[in-house]
């Protein structure tokens, strides 16, 4: 099971109704968070949830609304005893960025690693998470992000007992590992696996215009978090000018990508009565729904029990 | 009349309930901020000011939970169209710090001006308040600030007339101008203003552990907002240990400056039920009243009609 929250939902400046646009993600022990404007660390907490457990955190780019918050997050941490080592991804400028930070955030307990992406994709894996950050088209570098949890295939147990595979390397073999007996006999996974099974797939994008890149990285997604920062017809302008996007444009997106459900996000703070524009939202994508702070799902794997 | 509000009660990070310490001060179109941590600009905005016309921040020290909140104070100016400068005081360090900060909010459309403050006290005046910077006793160099605003003596109209000063230099008098008249007449202020009357003071002391400078400079103010970490007898020895105060402790610097109110701020996050504390508290200074966020005064001149 994957739980995520939308911490916020504002763009540009947070509110007192609206804190700033971030995700966290939690899965098998394990948090990740997407950006850390101001406040956030009060929105996790509102939340219910904590900052201490946080292993990977994934920064789309470096205007204030996006990073303001960390030094207070970093703090955070640091007074809730945290120890273990914290993994910051970003666009280029990562080191410049955080250690400019840092100066009132010093003498951390815990150690902080920074990988800096310069490629217009990267792969990599972090606690469980498989991520993939994408460049989009906004007015400076930035990134969007796919997160993946795999799930294991079922464990055969039928076939497992009638092989004679002994007892003790069902949890290895289960976990992809090969298994070799004191007489030499070798036990692979796949004498006991099933076929593979769907994971999970979210994929989160804030500030850009639609381009292909999303449409591609987004693809299947189960969740797909994108930024709506207009509503209003007469924005189109200013969304193009600003390197941001409106509401049906995000819906487009979602169509395109063929996800299962769309949550908006990042409002401009002049946005108001956003639920008016959804009926015609939705004919664009029809599971298109209005973000809103602390908006939060357990996504499940297929066929997972309750 | 000077208005004051204390935007925040929180101290060292801030809380869904609870923004960090900060004060803002309003007198004669003029705005003054002490303190910036995360959240201040939303405090403004729930308050129902804005951040546009502040011209003086006032920094007391650089821990994160006073100073966090600046890139997005800034960039919200911005957005606001602020044109016109804004002035900074602030401990040893100060352009280091905001350089630092400036890295997340570049290309303002404002000229920020630094005042590094390296001296044990520092008396200056900032569009319309007269300040006065004084080192207290925390872990790294901290301020408190008093803030005064004058008032002009009375103009004396039965005076004037029978001096037969001309009505066109009325004005320039009560401002403190000296006026010579095209025959060569020369009209001085004394002529016409009354006896000096008494101005409004303002003490805002965080975080430091009590000491005689708070006594000397808060002497007689209005108001006194002061620092009160914990209230429970039990953590006496962690507001030592962490430069920091008890309720118990400011009450008794009210009394000894003998100011009119108190009003304590900068709670520890585990502090729960403070007002059961206050009966007790009250018995060392009897005007003491337990911060709030937004909490806000109207601050009037002696006999200032309402």
């Amino acid at each position: 099971m994957l739980d995520v929250s939308l911490l916020g939902t504002a763009g540009m400046m947070p509110l007192p109704y609206r804190f700033l646009t971030s995700l966290m993600a939690r899965y098998n022990g394990s948090d990740l968070l997407i950006d850390c404007g101001e406040g956030t660390q009060v929105a996790i907490a509102k939340k219910g949830w904590s900052p201490h457990s946080i292993d990977t955190l994934l920064l789309t780019h470096y205007h204030a609304d996006h990073v303001s918050g960390l030094p207070g997050l970093l703090l955070s941490m640091a007074n809730g005893e945290k120890t273990s080592p914290l993994s910051i991804y970003g666009p280029k400028g990562l080191s410049r960025i955080v250690n400019s930070l840092l100066v009132i955030a010093p003498d951390l307990p815990f150690e902080i690693v920074l990988h800096e992406i310069n490629t217009p994709t990267l792969e990599f894996s972090s606690k469980g998470f498989d991520i993939k950050a994408f460049r989009v088209n906004h007015n400076v570098t930035c990134y969007g992000y796919s997160l993946s949890v795999k799930r294991l295939p079922k464990f055969d147990l039928e076939a497992a007992k009638k092989k004679n595979i002994p007892l003790k390397f069902w949890n290895a073999l289960q976990h992809g590992q090969d298994c070799t007996d004191d007489d030499g006999t070798v036990y692979t996974p796949s004498m006991v696996m099933g076929p593979p099974r769907k994971g999970l797939k979210v994929t989160y994008t804030t500030d850009t215009r639609p381009c292909q890149s999303i449409i591609d990285n987004a693809a299947e997604s189960d969740l797909f978090i994108c930024e709506g920062m207009y509503a209003e017809k007469e924005k189109k302008d200013n969304a193009k000018k600003n390197k941001h996007m409106m509401f049906s444009e995000a819906a487009a997106l979602a169509r395109d990508a063929s996800v299962k459900e769309l949550w908006l996000t990042h409002f401009s703070p002049s946005l108001m009565g956003a639920d008016k524009y959804m009926g015609g939202i939705r004919k664009i994508f029809k599971n298109t729904h209005l973000g809103k702070d602390g908006l939060t799902k357990e996504l499940k794997f297929e066929d997972e029990e309750e």
